[in-house]
């Protein structure tokens, strides 16, 4: 019997994830049955949107329960099967996440071509690389010549949908970052024509300094000041696509006192969720990965190592701390 | 020479304008030269929108001028014509309101089949009637089976959109109003299956009490607490056509705190003008006409008499002082 180890939610948190919301639990890895597959997990992703289900509120996605393990995207590696679907060796990404070893029927796994390393199916293959996809061609529908505006853009989601954007003919693409190291990152290594620090003042000021003639594209993934702000400097007919609202997870915050731009401005704003478009991932996997393999897009990780340091990650990645895809090695 | 009156702006208004932001002055009316028509006008529309243009800020129309004659729509008759396009007693839609006289060249002024009387081509097949119509079916994509959420649903606007709601099949029309007669009218006279006077508490809980099954379609009027109301209650791909927001005409209003709620309920939101789908207008007279003819649908009427009173109607419309479409009759 294989003993592993996986994170269960203790408590929920009130504003910021502590330590103590968490706990580290051994467990009997159960033997696989008749159909069934048992995995050991490589790599474990951490993602802002598990903060919600973190809540006892009702949301796209259940709420986590207290006292059971947490659950999110992982991929890893066969290393049991009785089924005819799979074998020991196969690489798998799966929702078994939070934990060291999966074990459950084969049809909850799916084979990956191991095109790209494990991680990369966490990241720029995979639910944020699809999500910064079909948020900048389909919700915002981002056509060459836009100023394309994105927040959070050292993040999974935003540093993709920036070197997206110029990739696909943006005119000009800026970024705001939590950080001036991250704003060196942003328009040194990722092409970004300009960005900004948002702890350095007003995000209004910022960006006004950053697009003076306007945005037609927002891709917003931290809601708050950073919306207020894209309102004001939107041009006529902009698209908005809202992917996230991280800096309302923790806290209420007060919403955009400027909404009746929209009206004069002609603006569209629309809210999406990644799993209502699970049919364009081949496109994804066919053109960003084309891309990612030439080395003309950027997938940058950052790492923690060991499932003991994953709420520790998670917390984190609420933080800012992490540039591109924060993911635990396992 | 005629002697003509017409109201100028004297001062641009902080909050609700008051009487002497308006000054009723005489003119000389000049005789038309060749191309030119005179008009005598018959009635004359106030609208919202023409509250933003008395502040000094760029919109998506110009500012009113101070010390200058006002404009707006204005329905009237032909009594003197150098143009071989109009001929004396046609009747004709114009932008020459606030005055009892308009003089210009004939490509100015729009014929008119006088199928319905002078005031409707300012009401349900006018503006209003283009707002109510490009809003509920092109913007907000409204399709049958919908729940659909007006407010300011007495007003000019308002009471088209809800009416045509019906008409097209909507499965459940709310409407929100400020006073308890208006509450009475939409539901006792304009077939509106729920309402609710927002100056009775909450609006939150009203509209969760008119729609407890949530609202596809909202048709914004009024923006403030009323849009944070609707988001709270929206369905899944909930569609918004975000088209007044008088509670911030006067002064600002604090933005919806909850617009995460967009993204997990992929609402939609979009701002429109009217005057970018003046294609729709044909469409327009031969759909709502026909009902308008056919008596399906009732486009009240707040009528002020006498060009020294329009002032006052604007204000009156400003506090909700109309039911259905405000015009002062000349």
């Amino acid at each position: 019997m294989t003993v592993g180890r996986e994170i269960h939610l203790a408590s929920r948190p009130v504003g910021m994830p502590t330590p103590d919301n968490f706990r580290l639990v051994e467990v009997d890895v159960p033997e696989p049955a008749e159909g069934q597959v048992k995995v050991r997990n490589l790599v474990m992703s951490v993602d802002p949107y598990m903060r919600g289900r973190m809540n006892d509120v009702k949301s796209y996605v259940p709420p986590f329960a207290v006292d059971a393990v947490l659950d999110g995207g992982a991929v890893g590696e066969v290393v049991e099967s009785r089924s005819p679907d799979l074998k020991p060796g196969d690489l798998v990404l799966h929702g078994y996440g939070w934990r060291e070893w999966a074990v459950d029927d084969a049809r909850r796994f799916r084979r990956l071509d191991p095109v790209a390393p494990p991680s990369a199916f966490l990241g720029v293959l995979g639910m944020p690389g699809l999500t910064a996809y079909v948020g900048l061609l389909d919700i915002a529908a981002m056509k060459p010549g836009d100023t394309v505006f994105v927040s959070g853009a050292a993040g999974a989601v935003g540093s993709l949908v920036g070197q997206l954007a110029r990739l696909k003919g943006a005119a000009r693409v800026i970024g705001s970052a939590g950080s001036a190291a991250k704003v060196a990152h942003l328009t040194g290594d990722l092409g970004f024509d300009a960005a900004f620090n948002y702890r350095d003042g007003d995000v209004s000021r910022l960006l006004k300094q950053a697009a003076p003639d306007g945005i037609d594209v927002y891709f917003d993934n931290v809601g708050g000041d950073h919306l207020t702000a894209a309102i004001a400097r939107a041009k006529l007919f902009a698209r908005f696509a809202l992917c996230g609202a991280i800096s309302a997870y923790n806290e209420p915050v007060p919403g955009p006192d400027n909404m009746a731009l929209l009206i004069g401005k002609r603006i569209t704003m629309r809210g999406f969720i990644v799993s209502d478009h699970n049919d364009r991932m081949a496109d994804l996997i066919r053109e960003v990965g084309a891309w990612y393999a030439a080395g003309e897009i950027k997938a940058e990780e950052t790492v923690v190592e060991g499932l003991e340091n994953a709420p520790e990650a998670f917390a984190g990645l609420l933080r800012g701390a992490n540039t591109g895809k924060m993911v635990v090695k396992l």
